[in-house]
């Protein structure tokens, strides 16, 4: 079976994306490169607009609606990153947008949603259906619904991450990339297949929620009950059909790190590299600077993923909880 | 009279430290850009090794030191980024450093700049001299002593910052600098009038230790006591007398900001940005951001000079001080 995407579509989405997504710095750190033995490369797309890579997948989507569809907007559902990044993209598309959030969203997300143009609309997630919802808006407003991973477009956008940090370091002989639903990872792997074909792809998840690890060992895709982690970005129950494929056809192994290593990560990147990361975009570096893959002597990228994280729950991360 | 440093040593300055110092980003935020009607373009000196700018004029005035010194080492007072970044510079040049720390100095810091292998030599800021007791050891030892602003080797190496952030973002109408002892802001401006004649540079000072605005209003180095701001980086007494010619002669202007306006640029940065700046790394920012300077319609520079700050203290500043 073909896998959705080839590297061509890579190549369309940087395209399509030259002069919109920041073109995000690769930053490196004699302390990490010391504590590791290894030389890491962190792309940094904490520093992407909307503060993650979800923008890069959510405007090469929105870009190649017909103009009928532009016309009506574009819907997602969504109280994470692909929200902000949907919000965005059809806002510097010219399109309207619909965000379906639960009305117990952090304020300061609907709030940043909202800032980016877009209407929310808010659901009780305990008595309705947000996917029934989404639906019926969708049709009675002939908007298009844009998922968070599982949508050919989307996960070509997302490597365009890979592609930009391979191009900007060269060859490498690893490369770390948490894992969701895996349109991140999908997208990577397909940049990396091209771009160091003896580059190994290994993803990254949390260990409460390591779905993909588990449907890689039995050959398909399972599916898991909400995972109890503050890597908030990957709470997804199951892969998705388009990227679970390209994860079993081109990614190594995948890897798992506790919630305590995400914060100590966490607390790593303000100390040491100054940079905010949210626990989610902790996770592949995590793995390396913690010892859940073997890294010493290896040149590894290390897809830094999103920095969107409250300011009162950052602090906490910093000083209050154990890790 | 001609002032320490020309645009040719900034260039020679540039020449030593590539491979050595990070090329540093230079990031945008539609959000700054728009909240001001400016175009912002923050170089982000936070991310420079060791953490602040102050990696540049270090590492070029060790660089430059005859075997003769270089053997014997060298010497620095400082509690603050000169330290760390003067102990980094010897290591990575293979000469001894001692640093003069006082005994109540944040034990992170004290280690930080021992794990960059310097020596530290502790005092009580109560009873003893620090620079007497630094004169001494100097001494004894036959090592030279690096001041922190006011020497030409360290002025050009900090002008570095403005000569990268000039070659790649192209003329400016504005660059903002923050200001202690003067030594960013003199090599700044001194590539500025070379890369970019048009540009006007504006120092900017924490309200409670404007010293070198009263010094350009009487044209002489007016001394303050120790001032009460949060912007340690900034708590200096007095410009050098290196520094302050350049600065008479090539800065417009000084503008001064409040701790409050500096915490909610610190806020600003981490929520928006994703990047981790200390209080005087947020003085030039805090003046576009917060209207100490007319800025809309500019293309302007903004030096974030470092982001060296304890996590405790970060945490405490971004949820628990009034701003």
């Amino acid at each position: 079976m073909s896998l959705a995407i080839t590297y061509a579509d890579i190549e369309a989405a940087a395209q399509r994306l030259r002069g919109v997504a920041h073109r995000t710095p690769v930053l490196t750190s004699r302390t990490a490169n010391e504590r590791t033995g290894a030389q890491l490369f962190f792309k940094c797309e904490n520093l992407q607009r909307t503060g993650a890579f979800k923008f890069r997948g959510a405007y090469h989507a929105l870009a190649q609606l017909t103009p009928e569809q532009s016309k009506h907007g574009v819907l997602a559902f969504s109280s994470g990153n692909h929200a902000q990044a949907i919000a965005l993209a059809a806002r510097l598309l010219g399109m309207p947008a619909v965000i379906v959030m639960p009305q117990d969203a952090p304020p300061l997300k609907i709030e940043a949603t909202k800032g980016y143009g877009a209407e929310v609309v808010l659901y009780d997630r305990y008595t309705e259906d947000r996917e029934a919802l989404s639906a019926r808006i969708a049709r009675e407003r002939g908007m298009t619904l844009i998922p968070p991973y599982d949508h050919a477009h989307v996960m070509a956008g997302q490597g365009t991450a890979a592609k930009e940090l391979l191009e900007e370091v060269g060859a490498l002989d690893l490369l770390l990339v948490c894992v969701g639903g895996g349109g991140l990872i999908s997208g990577c792997a397909v940049a990396a297949r091209q771009l160091a074909p003896q580059c190994a792809v290994i993803g990254v998840e949390p260990e409460a929620g390591n779905d993909v690890q588990q449907s890689l060992k039995r050959g398909e895709i399972v599916h898991i009950d909400v995972p109890r982690t503050i890597a908030d970005g990957a709470q997804t129950q199951h892969a998705g059909r388009l990227t679970f494929p390209v994860i079993r056809e081109l990614v190594r192994d995948i890897a798992t790190v506790s919630d305590a290593a995400l914060i100590r990560t966490l607390r790593f990147f303000a100390e040491r590299m100054k940079i905010v990361v949210e626990p989610t975009g902790c996770l592949a570096a995590a793995a390396a600077l913690e010892g859940a893959v073997p890294v010493a002597g290896k040149r590894i990228g290390v897809i830094v993923s999103g920095g969107n994280i409250d300011r009162t729950r950052y602090a906490q991360l910093l000083t209050r909880e154990p890790a």
